[in-house]
């Protein structure tokens, strides 16, 4: 690492700029059956309406049978990424969950669980820091259409707030 | 989205609200083997002790052989996630880490950093947004009962400080 | 918990401390082929170079095919984990991204996607809140060495601001 070039930040101190906060959402209507839907401008959008410049975008989905990652968006992968939470967690195996509540999602929960509800994504002078072949995306293992209302929570500093 | 609805948030500006920061922990007591606990009612009652309004708590487990992440917690998936990590990384089969260190635990170190040992979660309004069959849990993948000490670090808007 | 105890944090409030951000980043060059490096010293070594005391750490990886955990860093595990990725998203099978785009890293990207791009480890007295035998790692995917510039965003309590 360069240390001059590396030392991108600025300190935000009393008598500069507070760190800020803002709360918002993200509704998205999904087909189910492991859809994964490209979040980015949406959050993204949220970024440069609320005025941020730099921090973090916490996106959060709450509800237990989807998750969030990071993927190259491109058909290709639309079809690899499903194909492999087939594999690591089997529509249609016996589950627990299912016997249970005469269910038929026990693999859209296990999915959901090992890929997590929550991602945090920097950003700086307004940009989120993902690479250019890097989209961020919902994945709905349910069962069925839903619709989903992610949680886009943003920290740092605002334009006009110094 | 609706942009008026969906703008839950509040700014926090200079002459405001500072955001706050608080790193509190919890103790859990695992009985190993993959032994799942529900961590949602102790990291909410972290958030209201503190008198925290709007922000995140990020769950941390210090500790390299369990993981966090969340899932409806019944009876039910709680054997279907574990079985699911007994097929990603089977106990019993050939880990280098074990034939070095003459252990039996290869599997829950790799259980564990495909888990991850950290958790964000947005609360807003002093609670946590979870879905209503969502809860925070611990999967503790060691072989033995444990006693975990989780971090949880609260940063956001508190309550008096305006 | 022991409340007392427990109740580790302070608060940041109005005429004390505000929370500051620094948006620093790390290089490093990898090998590709589930490469597995300890970022540990280096993500330490910016909380230290910028004088936060207390909050936490956000390490991100900007690209598709590389992601981050924490692990025991040691000679087992770093064939361990790159095996269970191997049986997850095995190299030279089937995957829809190769065919699109007469590539080979198809499994790289479902392994990227899989572990995520994202960490967040807290920090306290200036230290990372890690385990002994609990290290940050990236692991790099890929299937030729590459050049990674990863994020690490500080949020948190700094020295001398107070």
């Amino acid at each position: 690492m360069d240390e001059g070039a590396g030392a991108r930040g600025r300190a935000v101190g009393p008598g500069r700029t507070a760190v800020a906060l803002v709360t918002d959402s993200i509704d998205v209507a999904t087909r189910g059956d492991s859809h994964m839907i490209d979040l980015t401008d949406r959050v993204q959008e949220v970024v440069r309406r609320h005025g941020f410049r730099e921090g973090q975008a916490l996106v959060f989905v709450s509800g237990s049978t989807a998750g969030l990652t990071t993927v190259e968006f491109e058909p290709g992968l639309q079809q690899d990424l499903p194909a492999a939470f087939e594999r690591l967690a089997p529509r249609g195996m016996r589950y627990a969950h299912e016997e249970t509540w005469h269910d038929d999602n026990g693999h859209a929960h296990v999915r959901a669980s090992l890929l997590g509800p929550s991602l945090a994504v920097p950003f700086k002078d307004g940009r989120l820091l993902l690479g250019t072949w890097q989209q961020i995306v919902l994945l709905d293992f349910d069962t069925r259409p839903r619709r989903r209302a992610l949680v886009v929570q943003l920290s740092g500093e605002r334009e006009g707030t110094s």
